[in-house]
């Protein structure tokens, strides 16, 4: 980044106020976007996808972002290994479909073919002195927690020794290394990522916005509500794991720790689920005995979000496109043994957040055509924003770090 | 506006030749386009609409251009008030439908609430201190004369004193205040909205361009032709309001004074209206008792155009999307009691403006085209292309006030 | 272009390894894509199309790339000549359709109208002292070598002395003169033109990506056995001009001299034509008495390639539309008096070279695709893209020039 540019971003950082939405170049500038992708995308671990997805050796998925794209596969003796989709030759992306089997990653421009771990096993024709050794695949890091696959483009990834010490416990539980990803979508949302990521991380607009949602979950509610119900619902459970919060998020971080938080909240009128009327949509997870009456946010790392109700998770991932356009893609996970159509049924399932995230994609492209407005102008948050207020607090210092 | 851009507008401006057409640069520089978006669209009066597209308390529509959007609305005495389309809290346009009918201007995304005199009402679980006075949403400025509608964005907008007082006996004649909108359509044009404003400027396209507007027009013939036209058709006329002419045009403008002009042509061959054979197609407006066989040119403010023929009235409004994208939006009119289908045949009333607007967006695409070459450069303009002239001497003004 | 940009692509330049697939900004940076356009496009011979495509006066055709359009049309004593398609006026496109005839170049707007030298016939109502002489459309070079029509933007255009000398048994041999177009094709592709100029001149990708063509074509087998079929396929035709080849591409090119380059290569197992199972598709071409189981490459200028079978010839032209874009338009060539239908069929004719260029496409937008990432990082050539290191030196000399 040109030293213009950076002077640029640190001015925008000094003068962005405290406790109010970002200005607007936050969500226009080209440097300011790539500020973001170096310093956010590039250095910190994010959600991949499940082991489910990669039985067999050979087995693969790809990550995109902005113009990047990422190999997830499944190696000759079964680790998960992650390189960059970009041959060493001319260039050419590798893997041209999103999910797939290999034996080989073969470049199909000019068939430079790698093995599974991203060594160069062969190149024809190639001149006097060429050293195969030097052309690998570009590696990428891989963690894999209880089944989740995560993914860091830096060498110098943040720890994830905190996070996973502290949520060992709610892995085991909800059973992440029994799961399997029952539908996956993705909404493109024509606006900047951070709306997208900001929308998911306050609940101010679940009320006005998300009737559906609202008649589900306590949390739509006005707050002295909502922390009543909460209290109760936590009630004597203070021994119980599933009801241990864990609030290291965003700025809350250990120095050199990835960010996580858990939290269990409460259903409203006998709901069970995230599903319409709040039934039970399909077999317990894990080790859950039996329903409870609430759900869980679980955040690993600053960009990975779940949910947890008694018989389902949900993954949210927003990944950025460009500046001006971003990916949500939502996943839902049932037990690995729970039969589609016999032990639930898929539109039952996604129903709830299908809805909730087509209504949400609708409310972020209108507030990106405000913010775009010259009369748009940094406005105060709420007390329903506060989780929000921390994401932007840890968005700037990531940004001049 | 940086240093140097300013500097590189005034460079542009001043090495353009006078009686030629624009520089390429004019049509196509990212700084250029910023400068007219501040110095002309958000400095002048617009045309907004009619009162009779409003009639309720609570009707209200909306006008966008660049990236702004601004709400006008009827509010709870009756007056017409505009505000900018931005919640103060984090920007999300208010009003998602180009018109409607609302109690109070609530923000689809948290609810924030405001009245149709743009005044916060309310906001949840705001912190301490926080002040509802000063997070109302941003004023527009609003004109109604004799029923037609202007906004302006500036504090500082131009007087509209003179132009109202010379032609106050026009909107009187022609009866604005008693007329209704008949349909409106609009023409997304993907060329720099100064060629589309500049076709509308000049007549030296219409013989070759428009066969069905020449055979009704006077205005398509050579000048000699016309004017000598002309001069019989204002034979004995001096008295008749109807024919008195106002060249307040552009650069003509008083200072301080919005610009404006006002004229009466004569048709051809006893065609008196603006129609297909120039047959009548409505009810006779306002105060007029009967045909003469002459269109009138009205232009109020720099940006807003109008025709009147003796049974119907067009609106013209060109506005600029991006720099090289503009919309052309034209809007029919007839007398308030006209009835539809009865009195008059909307496909008859919009049948030579819709023809000759479809055939001007090709004509403006292909000019864009041309200027986009590296071979274009700047021709010299014609006696009949005087008006587009005065334009020209007004916008490159305006740039570098 | 400005100071600092000139030395950014010297920089480029400079820290190019040779040997390497070119550094991403080559494929992506705008002022690169300017440096190109003028120090190439508009510099160099570009083969616009062929005689047969406009046999009578008044006939045209045009030839677009980035922002230019060029009108190619026969005048009225049977000469071919080429002018900008740009009104002197204010700019308009005058030739809307891609190929036609016309008495005179009249502009559609405002109806200036031009010789078909180019010359300003009539403008009307222009002021006191308008010359026409100054107002003729701007001239293109044009140079018509046994058929094939070239033009160039430049005044200082290259000479073609040398390839006309060199070529010329091989235009007679083939009848260039008494060809005519059968069909031609227009691919769209989404990537910087080099990627699919780069694609065309190398047979590395010809095995992994082109079945059909493998099957038919000997260049596509590894380098030995490739050099070995040719040494037994030029055995004893020494002072046949068929095998003579000219090797004056790219950077071999003469000073002064535009590049060319000519060779004869072996078709594989019968194969007597680029078709299905490698059989005769259509009556053999000029001098040309008996198929010989060859296919001759030739490239006249830098930036133009032709594809000589015994029976059939291909045109391949590479324009620009945008950094990010570019056209593919390939033209199938018979014998004049060869019928469609009788003679030859057209899905016949076109099936190999369209499958081939469909495949292509794919692959140049996935070389893109991963040309984009900020992992891509140029890599090393192989024996078998020899010929693209020639185009990649020139190259870079142009841009520097």
């Amino acid at each position: 980044m040109s030293s213009p540019s950076r002077l640029k971003i640190q001015d925008l950082v000094a003068a962005q106020r405290s406790g109010y939405s970002l200005a607007q170049a936050f969500y226009k500038d080209q440097d300011v976007y790539q500020q973001e992708i170096n310093q956010i995308f590039l250095k910190h671990w994010l959600y991949a996808g499940h082991v489910s997805q990669i039985p067999q050796s050979g087995d693969y998925f790809t990550l995109e972002f902005d113009t990047e794209s990422v190999i997830v596969a499944r190696n000759s003796v079964g680790e998960v290994k992650a390189h960059m989709n970009v041959c060493r030759h001319r260039g050419s992306r590798i893997c041209l479909e999103s999910s797939g089997s290999k034996k080989s990653l073969t470049c199909p421009y000019h068939a430079w073919s790698y093995s599974l771990d991203g060594e160069l096993l062969s190149a024809r024709t190639m001149p006097e002195g060429f050293d195969r050794s030097q052309h690998g695949l570009h590696k990428v890091q891989v963690a894999v927690l209880h089944g989740l696959i995560f993914i860091c483009l830096s060498e110098h990834a943040p720890s994830l020794d905190a996070l996973a010490r502290d949520l060992a416990e709610v892995f085991v539980l909800f059973g992440f290394d029994t799961m399997k990803l029952a539908e996956t979508k993705s909404y493109r949302i024509p606006a900047n990522w951070k709306l997208a990521v900001e929308n998911y991380q306050e609940c101010y607009h679940c009320a006005p916005s998300h009737p559906e949602f609202a008649q589900i979950h306590a949390m739509a509610k006005a707050p002295q509500v909502f922390q009543t119900a909460k209290a109760n619902f936590h009630q004597d459970q203070q021994n119980n794991p599933k009801f241990k919060a864990f609030n290291r998020y965003f700025d809350l971080a250990e120095a050199g720790q990835e960010g996580y938080q858990y939290d269990r909240n409460p259903l409203l009128r006998g709901s069970v689920s995230g599903s319409a009327g709040g039934k039970a949509v399909a077999p317990l997870l894990g080790n859950i005995s039996d329903y409870d009456g609430g759900a869980s946010e679980l955040m690993v790392g600053p960009l990975s979000y779940f949910l947890l109700y008694d018989d389902h998770m949900l993954g949210y991932r927003f990944l950025p496109l460009s500046e001006d356009e971003c990916v949500c893609d939502v996943s839902w996970f049932v037990h690995e043994k729970a039969l589609a159509g016999k032990d639930y049924q898929l539109d039952q399932l996604t129903w709830l957040w299908d809805v909730t995230t087509q209504a949400d994609k609708k409310i972020i492209m209108n507030n990106q055509q405000g913010v775009d407005s010259r009369y748009y102008q940094s406005g105060p948050l709420s007390a329903m924003e506060h989780f929000q207020q921390h994401f932007l607090r840890w968005y700037l210092q990531a940004l001049t770090r």
